[in-house]
């Protein structure tokens, strides 16, 4: 049970995001510009980001949803699956490798992050822009795992669930809209 | 030397909130209501908040800032530095002190929080937007500290550039301002 009193239809961050939607806004609003704004990394690429550093911080909900997310917009659950299992064999380019790598290091704290990684980065063609986007995911999402653990919000066991929210979430991206979750608890 | 190309005068935070203004915003605003809007918790103590997560999370530059701010808007230094030396004798109300004891466990992971720390904290008299706003206030704070130290931005060692930093938060706050950051290479 939360410890706050949340809307029991709306899991999760669903819930939080309800809960206070003056704070919620600059929320949603930095996640849809780092995650569906103009980028050269793919929605699913920012998607895979968001869901390992979720997976490292063992929030479920957000590992389950952004998980979804990704295999949403690639068609497939294989990708997602090894990018959390095993990075160095997930079918992912050497420098999405890269920038998970320096996304994983910051999950635990900034300071994990080494010169030979970013070399790494930048010797398989990661841009200054690519980096910084991958630096500041890793962090948004560290807040969010945070905010959505810390104060006990629910985790649905149904994957049914997540593949309704993955398909607002691909369709209409993070910011807020009229009856969002409406088919959520459908 | 950051990881990225920072202007050189905005070490910090500021040079990173200059580099993709269009990310930075809704942070500043997030910052703003968290920090400086409407609460039942001062000024003083929501920058309390920031600066214990961003102790425990070993990031110098947002440490020194808002203990900076904390001890600008209490006008003495005994109580920031005593809240992160020995919470328990440190000079803030009981309330405050589980809240800070939540707001230390949402510095490692949302699922550290426990419910005798919720209801420790309601039966001091915190309220459940109090309590919804420390984890949130921890959050951010583990996102600001993994953006500053994940991309390695400059750390000034001079205690008087923290006193002018402190004293733009104090009197501007977090949104962004023409020539906000003039004063600070002074």
């Amino acid at each position: 049970m939360p410890y706050i009193p949340l809307d029991e239809k709306l899991p999760g961050i669903t819930g939080l995001l309800n809960y206070r939607k003056d704070t919620a806004l600059p929320i949603r609003e930095l996640t849809q510009i780092l995650l569906r704004g103009k980028s050269t990394l793919s929605e699913a690429e920012r998607e895979m980001i968001a869901s390992l550093v979720s997976f490292g911080n063992k929030c479920s909900f957000c590992t389950a949803a952004h998980t979804a997310a990704t295999d949403h917009l690639l068609g497939e659950s294989n990708t997602s699956k090894m990018v959390k299992d095993d990075l160095a064999t997930a079918p992912v380019s050497d420098k999405m490798k890269t920038l998970l790598t320096i996304a994983s290091a910051v999950q635990v704290s900034g300071k994990n992050v080494t010169p030979v990684m970013i070399d790494n980065a930048k010797k398989k063609g990661a841009t200054d822009l690519e980096i910084h986007d991958t630096v500041l995911i890793a962090a948004l999402f560290s807040l969010y795992n945070r905010y959505v653990d810390g104060l006990a919000s629910v985790t649905p066991a149904d994957p049914a669930f997540y593949d309704r929210l993955a398909t607002i979430l691909v369709k209409n991206g993070y910011l807020p809209s009229e009856n969002r979750y409406a088919s959520l608890s459908s």
